[in-house]
């Protein structure tokens, strides 16, 4: 490649990890906005973070393009290409993690609808920890960094760990009281959209990993538990 | 591409094929086991399916090897390109399909250590559903049908309805019996997981329109449900 188009090459890369920052940061604020919705009890909050989320999905769909269009008109080799192959495999679970964040909106507008049934402290506790994971799994994309990508998968246990004390505890208001059983349920599923959302930061970590050190350790570093929680893989 | 270049590029074409409908079909077989060894309270089957998983995972990865050899050795152009970067996106569809059939087995083996809840009918229908959503979505993606592409995007509603039937029964024994809370959970989470299964095989179908028409009804034509059950995106 001549220098200049070397440059665009460069500037077209760049504003791939951009974007898939941008997409990154947007899904964060929907997980803490999410949280901050059913804790404050604010229903237009929710209902914004609903509607928002067409703004993710696009952002899906543009990386998309961007990767197509940088496989065509570049015909990138080995560490590049692998890079963008990675991009597009990310923008999925980004947009998993949006469609997540609009999950955990319904959820508490149902739970609104009703008084509460206990103080949150462990819910938002995995929220930070998911957004966090989120934050530094794109991180780590975006420098290569694969110490930071391990990291966060490390992390994934005690974001299972919290779930399974969430839903333990719930499961003794179901146990004590029928009338707060669909508010348990609720909760609890609030509690599984938050380990989702820390697995497809796992997920995006060991594909770093994998991009970096070449070494496969995506079915081998995390084990999906077996849990009485809902242990999704 | 000369003659013999443009044949061994077919010939690559038609194994990546091969390889996404044979990972498919380890999938199907994983969701039919599983519910098998639910309904016919087979432990060993259940081990089995889990046992198995690790070869889907391997498939995976070999997918994604292989289409990266593609795209760095043949430099396809439009509509190969495309569908190459479609079967890197698919590929981890099918590998969280293969997730959700050992959560259901791990579900099953909780589940086999207490007496049954209640006949099952409603939730191998809707695994029945679920595998024949995944088959289609590939069918649709080997042989770019379009129409068959959206008609699985159409099934997702049955099993949809079918979950959220499945839940609003398992709601009643709850609220009923206390020494039901438990059963009645891991068997709606077992519902979860055929509707997230279904979800995955409409994402392949999405994949498939936009590949075929170009035309991206990714995020229009699927809503997430916004239901009492858990209506995952």
């Amino acid at each position: 490649m001549d220098r200049h188009t070397s440059k665009t090459y460069e500037h077209d890369l760049e504003k791939l990890r951009e974007k898939i920052l941008r997409m990154g940061g947007l899904c964060e604020e929907a997980i803490a906005d999410s949280m901050r919705a059913l804790v404050e009890r604010d229903a237009n909050l929710a209902r914004e973070v609903i509607a928002r989320d067409h703004i993710i999905n696009r952002l899906e769909v543009e990386i998309d393009e961007q990767c197509i269009e940088l496989l065509a008109l570049r015909q990138p080799a080995a560490g590049d290409l692998r890079l963008i192959t990675t991009g597009l495999k990310i923008s999925t679970d980004l947009e998993r993690i949006g469609d997540l964040s609009v999950n955990l909106c319904e959820r508490t507008l149902e739970l609104l609808e009703v008084p509460p049934l206990k103080p949150l402290i462990d819910l938002p506790r995995m929220s930070k920890k998911a957004m966090g994971m989120v934050h530094d799994s794109l991180d780590a994309y975006v420098r290569r960094d694969a110490e930071l990508a391990m990291q966060v998968c490390a992390r994934d246990d005690e974001v299972d760990e919290l779930n399974d004390q969430v839903f333990r505890e719930l499961l003794t208001y179901m146990m004590e009281d029928n009338a707060s059983i669909s508010r348990a349920l609720g909760l609890s599923m609030v509690g599984r959209y938050l380990e989702r959302i820390a697995d497809h930061a796992t997920n995006i970590s060991q594909m770093v990993i994998y991009l970096v050190k070449g070494k496969d350790i995506r079915h081998t570093f995390h084990q999906p538990p077996a849990t009485v929680s809902d242990g999704d893989g």
